[in-house]
């Protein structure tokens, strides 16, 4: 089951390509990634998961030079694509770079060494029989650090935070932090409480996320009032609606939290709408975001 | 400069061993580490180096049978040291065991994936000079996660902290949290307060370090009082003294702090002191630690 790679430079099959044992990755977690969704060989949402990468880079000091790292994985994903006959239907792009290979020391190495970079690329099942009839989750501490803006391959909390609710058959954490909902493990979180639709306000301690970003487009676009406030795990239990967005996840109804039903128990009428509107914007906005280079 | 490492099972050059790309040690930081200080082919402390990367793996949920992977690194350093010529004189020990490589997904992998296992040893050079003048330090926002307590690779934020005192050609981030100093960048932290051996408590805060746990007991032994309870960042700067513990580290007088002199602004006697017994100590402890089956 080997499939095409890219790794620093060069297409290669995926078991035959390897990581240094000194890779910074493999040694600190010492990388940003994105994951980004691919309809018909052309990204969903290209420029602001490439924006985000750079922003990564920056945020971790990574390279002195996040445009050219963006432009080698944009091509490189196109490449990817190809080689893996992707180019037609749904895919799912991952892109990481790492600070490269080097004798281990916590501080930066020096002397140039080039960062990691790699790409792959698999086919994408979006997750429709589920949106259909909502997921279940579970609330889970928030034991992240302080830095959850940054896209980093630091997952390790998210990976514990991820394993009690997938052992439980449910899709999604939902991490608290001091009596707030923060995000999910993987995804951004969303309340509909008395018509308004809520989510924690972009600080360091939950992802940009895209997906989250084109939602709250679409639902001011809809006339829908909209709160970027945290939401108390109190308020989530008490919510009309409880949905999470994310580019994995596109919008996915809530309706199951630790056991009790959320809002109606029933995907309810707000995340359905954005949903629907949500998958109709990314079919349409294809054409207009970053055609990969092929 | 290609060495001999320990990879899965076989020992190979450093520069012909390759990670999976889709090793989760690379994709998440979904591991834990040791380094471990060798004298003369003898682990310094092995028993609990060995019995923390085993309560790290159970941590973390991954591995049913640590033991048995504590055996294999045990034995595997042991091939290490002695491949790398390193049976005499200092050295240092590295392991490493990751969740394995599997397709990327945050939650654990299942089919019995086997975890990867990784061993390197390098000469070492005890930091002598420095503790014969003193380190300065920088003070550092602590935004680490709440685990602190495992030793996993996910050390990013350790990454991040310890950059801007080595670039300031400083020796170590103090870490502050609220206020306090829970350790530092990859040591615990001391201070001396009014004749009382100060350290941050082990909660899920810090590391709990096993030359702090030795230096705790040399300084209780020596008659000193010892209060395991958080340094506020404000006591740090009004102690008497000031030291750093670590595996490389050993016990490292902190002479200056964020620019001005800590304690003395010299190598205080207690500091001294410590490090002499626990040098003493670690010499004479050789023959009664895990002696490396060879």
């Amino acid at each position: 089951m080997s499939r095409i790679i890219y790794l620093n430079g060069e297409l290669t099959a995926s078991n035959a390509a390897r990581i240094d044992v000194d890779d910074r990755g493999f040694l600190f977690g010492d990388g940003v990634y994105e994951a980004i969704r691919v309809i018909d060989g052309a990204f969903v949402e290209g420029p602001p998961h490439m924006e985000r990468l750079a922003l990564g880079m920056e945020g971790v000091e990574l390279s002195a030079d996040a445009a050219s790292i963006v432009s080698e994985l944009t091509d490189a994903a196109g490449r990817v694509l190809e080689s893996n006959d992707l180019m037609s239907g749904d895919a799912l792009v991952y892109m990481q770079v790492t600070r490269g290979a080097a004798p281990r020391t916590h501080q930066f190495p020096t002397g140039g060494v080039r960062p990691t970079t790699y790409v792959s690329a698999t086919r994408f099942a979006p997750p429709s029989a589920m949106q259909e009839r909502g997921a279940s989750a579970i609330t889970h501490p928030d034991l992240r650090w302080r830095r959850c803006d940054l896209k980093t391959v630091n997952l390790l909390p998210n990976v514990l935070a991820k394993q009690p609710p997938h052992a439980a058959g449910a899709a999604e954490a939902l991490l608290v932090r001091d009596g707030v909902v923060t995000e999910g493990s993987h995804t951004n979180v969303f309340a509909v409480l008395r018509g308004v639709v809520r989510t924690h306000p972009c600080t360091n301690d939950i992802l940009p996320g895209i997906t989250r970003a084109n939602v709250l487009r679409l639902a001011r676009t809809e006339g829908l009032r909209v709160d970027e406030r945290p939401i108390l795990v109190a308020e989530l239990m008490e919510a009309d609606e409880v949905f999470i967005t994310g580019t994995t996840t596109d919008v996915m109804p809530v309706t199951w939290i630790d056991g009790r039903p959320a809002g109606s128990g029933e995907p309810g009428p707000i995340a359905r709408m954005l949903l629907e509107k949500y998958l109709t914007d990314i079919s349409g906005s294809r054409s207009v975001v970053a055609t990969i280079p092929v």
